[in-house]
């Protein structure tokens, strides 16, 4: 069905008319000029993230119902990554002429999988339209107990940095679909180009036949058995809520913390410039799936470059007070991996790769604004 | 200095180094994964708007300076419109390669303009890249007393329906602009026909002159004396929070509020819709400034049509008690004019015209959506 048919009013009932508040702390949702919320007990979390088409997506090999869900535990990864609990979701979206009301169904039946495994309520946004691309911005609230927040500027020298996860995977899995991407249409453009020189030599069997053989290529679904978690952590990834269960269960509470959405290498920056300290990383302690490190020797890449700059894991990175040692020993098994500590500022952030060689950490990360 | 030489974090630095939080409710701004906000004793209110070039802006005649303060004031509108204080704001963007360090400080000072006036901390956002044209999103936080907050869903038969200030400015604003360029650009095209039939002709003499022709046109700044106004409604508007205190000292409480920026028809009936009524407004009750009343005429356009259906007038429409009658008689002359009362719902919405015929009212307003 065609947009225009509903109206901006339309559908934003349509999209949201099941919306059910479940949050104590969710008073008003979608329909007022704005949402009301009761937050008496706790502070208030928020974050916000804006996804351009063509920058931070490509429709050709993702779903709306994937990027609906994508966009939203991005967005909650944020709140975790404070060690809070995600609540609220505003969302906003500009649509051009290309989509209709299913597919925007769709990006809301993504968005409501991601918020119902969360727990979190919708309640407000705006629907609008763009004359180039998709725009997509998500707001997230959340709150924490004041005494629970955990910020980036809380590292301690001797505190040791923690991982959950493994990474590198979701860029493996975009350098994946990109390479099939590629082959995909040189294949279709290949074909395109024998169609035209067989009507020019006027040959009608052979652009019958190639034909055939660009409607088999248009349909041809690569085959990715043995790599399906890296589309999945690339398509579908999810947002650590579960790790911070884990921390409170074991009695830890982080004195630093962040989401990896931009790389560890950036993200490590971040946390040591915040907390004026340095750090020491071990590239051996560095955790990779097995998919990863087959799939980068394929491409003839380094592993550990991808691991440390390859940005979208959106796993915790956090630091501990070294006397959680043993209780952090307990958790290796349950997906928390020590991969250093924490320096004097003087020491610089460093990389100790396997062969005990020192490097300065830079940020090579996911940053949209540099040349 | 281009964008590309500090990248996203340190454009961000840049454009957020001298933000002092203000608010009490204001814990931690820009800087780590969340904001983090503190309402202990009142309700949180949240909005969010995104602005889409070439659908809800034009930087042929907008600066980015009146852009940013437009669009703040924009979504502080919305607060106002709950009878809510604006606290904090969130502001994402994504540009694309014409922006430079300094049109995005432009947009800043326009941004910090705005929420100055109303004291409102700008708290974090996300800045990103772009394609095609520049994408705004912000969402605005503010809150309010839980007895206070006024929803559009509270109007009561025999409540009367105000106004504040006048409808219809910002339409004709848009339309003088949009005049204005098209004359502009038409001009410019006239002249660069005419330089290539010259160029053919081999007459260089002509050629020069049309080229010093063409120089002075495209320098040329339209005379808008006397309609200074309708450009201030257009690209200045103001979010009305003045009208809120004025209230309060009236003792006055809504039952029904909303801003106006759709257009009063479009408002009128999501406010009948939401309380479940009709209404009948007075078409020579509704408040029209001169010089809205003057271009109309120029452009040979029913007035009353432009003040129902412009729309980014961002000014307050709201019900109140019968009872109140006395009370607001006082206040027209600052700003606060009765447009007529709220019916049974069976009644219908109805707009009574200067010769006493009744019409349907419909929405015809600003509908990005509709076909």
């Amino acid at each position: 069905m065609e947009i225009s048919k509903l109206g901006e009013f339309g559908l934003i009932d349509r999209l949201t008319k099941d919306i059910q508040l479940k949050n104590n702390s969710s008073l008003y949702g979608v329909g007022d000029d704005c949402a009301v919320m009761h937050y008496p007990d706790t502070e208030v979390l928020t974050t916000s993230d804006m996804l351009m088409e063509g920058v931070h997506f490509d429709l050709t090999y993702v779903s709306l119902m994937q990027l609906g869900y994508k966009a939203a535990m991005e967005n909650i990864s944020d709140i975790f990554a404070m060690n809070g609990t995600p609540r609220q979701m505003i969302v906003s979206i500009a649509i051009d002429k290309r989509f209709n009301v299913e597919g925007m169904e769709q990006f809301y039946t993504g968005l409501k999988k991601a918020c119902d495994k969360w727990n979190i309520d919708i309640v407000g946004g705006d629907t609008t339209s763009s004359l180039t691309g998709l725009a997509i911005s998500i707001t997230c609230i959340g709150d924490a107990k004041k005494d629970d927040i955990v910020y980036r500027n809380g590292a301690k020298e001797t505190d040791l940095i923690c991982v959950s996860g493994d990474l590198g995977a979701a860029y493996m899995g975009l350098q994946l679909l990109e390479r099939e991407k590629t082959v995909y249409y040189q294949q279709l453009d290949d074909i395109n180009r024998k169609i035209s020189e067989a009507k020019k030599a006027g040959n009608d069997a052979l652009v019958k036949h190639l034909r055939e053989q660009g409607a088999k290529t248009a349909d041809f679904q690569p085959d990715f058995a043995g790599r399906e978690y890296l589309l999945e952590r690339q398509l579908q990834p999810e947002a650590r809520g579960d790790i911070l269960q884990l921390l409170r269960e074991n009695n830890i509470k982080p004195t630093a913390m962040m989401d990896i959405s931009d790389g560890l290498s950036s993200e490590l920056l971040h946390i040591c410039k915040q907390s004026q300290c340095g750090c020491r990383v071990y590239e051996k302690n560095i955790p990779i799936d097995y998919q990863t490190a087959v799939q980068a020797e394929e491409f003839n890449m380094n592993v550990t470059t991808c691991a440390m700059n390859g940005g979208e894991d959106y796993e915790l990175l956090f630091t501990v007070p070294i006397g959680d040692h043993d209780k952090l020993n307990g958790l290796e098994s349950k997906g928390i991996r020590q991969i250093g500590y924490i320096t004097k500022p003087e020491l610089g952030t460093k990389l100790i790769s396997r062969d005990n060689q020192e490097f300065d950490i830079t940020a090579q990360g996911w940053n949209p604004l540099k040349g």
